[in-house]
């Protein structure tokens, strides 16, 4: 058996939003709502949702995650984005150079964003003593290996380590379903 | 350059019918109209349409593709499933035993199916001489290399080979978004 085994973390459509942009869909020094604590600590799912709406179409009662952030981020799947009429790109969270905008459309108010709809790239989270039991360092690629009918091997799936992270590989809807996954499932990294 | 290469056929949801089922759906004496020719020699996509009802949800407008089969069959994603409120399991085409029903609703009548319902498990059809080329026989299972961001393997693709078909490798939508992967990109299947 395996010891460089990960569990797995599936990323439905979300975004994140900073605080200016907080106070124009929710209201004037609105505080985000924790609804649900995530797998990473300090992140959580908020009561708060809106509607994001694309030159094609609109999604609607998308989930906020918590807390504010610098920049608002819009995370969606290929699915998603032909739902909306755009292409996400594949980039790491914060990498928002050159992705489509939208209009984001709140209770109180809306927004529209020049850029920051992404397709988060595949990525596995770890608490630094995670990095040296598996042997790696802060944007290392690795590959992993999934089990059972749909198995399959992940290529280019980046390592983010940080001393706040717990050990937590994430991937979309769309890959998740690709390779059979649920929440929780483990897998294995590979050397 | 690899020669071990093979182009990509992406699979969105549909069915197949039988004569009979096409008669209650359509009407008697009915024959499905040919739209498009696909991949395959023989079969096309075709202007008929039905609605999949499941237990949680409608999927409207599912396209049928042709020929009439012995037996109907409807192809979905886990992301169709979901909407259905099934879970339609990773199967070979035909095979459908202990699959899940629905009901198919079409402009003249409808009818309930008790199983049928499969996410079809990925596959490449070869020609004859496809399969002496690749050095593999009918059944086999290889993997499949796709490069890229999204870079995977795909491990245990089943490899059917008839003198009537033509190279393909049929992966579902999510299957093709997890790999980035768009109609006629050419992948590799390693040795």
């Amino acid at each position: 058996m395996s010891n460089n085994l990960v569990p797995v973390g599936l990323s439905n459509k979300h975004l994140h939003l900073s605080q200016e942009h907080i106070e124009i869909l929710f209201g004037e020094g609105h505080v985000l709502t924790n609804m649900k604590e995530l797998g990473q600590p300090g992140q959580f799912a908020c009561e708060e949702k809106v509607d994001i709406v694309g030159p094609k179409g609109t999604l609607k009662g998308v989930r906020v995650l918590g807390p504010a952030r610098g920049k608002t981020q819009i995370e969606i799947s290929f699915a998603d984005g032909f739902v909306l009429g755009v292409k996400p790109p594949v980039k790491d969270s914060g990498d928002l150079a050159g992705s489509p905008g939208a209009k984001i459309v709140g209770p109180k108010g809306e927004v529209t964003i020049e850029e920051g709809i992404i397709a988060a790239a595949r990525h596995i989270h770890m608490h630094t003593s995670d990095a040296e039991t598996f042997g790696v360092v802060d944007k290392d690629l690795v590959k992993v290996k999934i089990e059972g009918k749909r198995g399959l091997i992940f290529e280019n799936v980046l390592v983010r380590v940080h001393p706040t992270y717990a050990l937590e590989m994430h991937v979309d809807i769309e890959e998740g379903n690709a390779a059979g996954l649920k929440n929780g499932h483990m897998v294995e990294v590979l050397k």
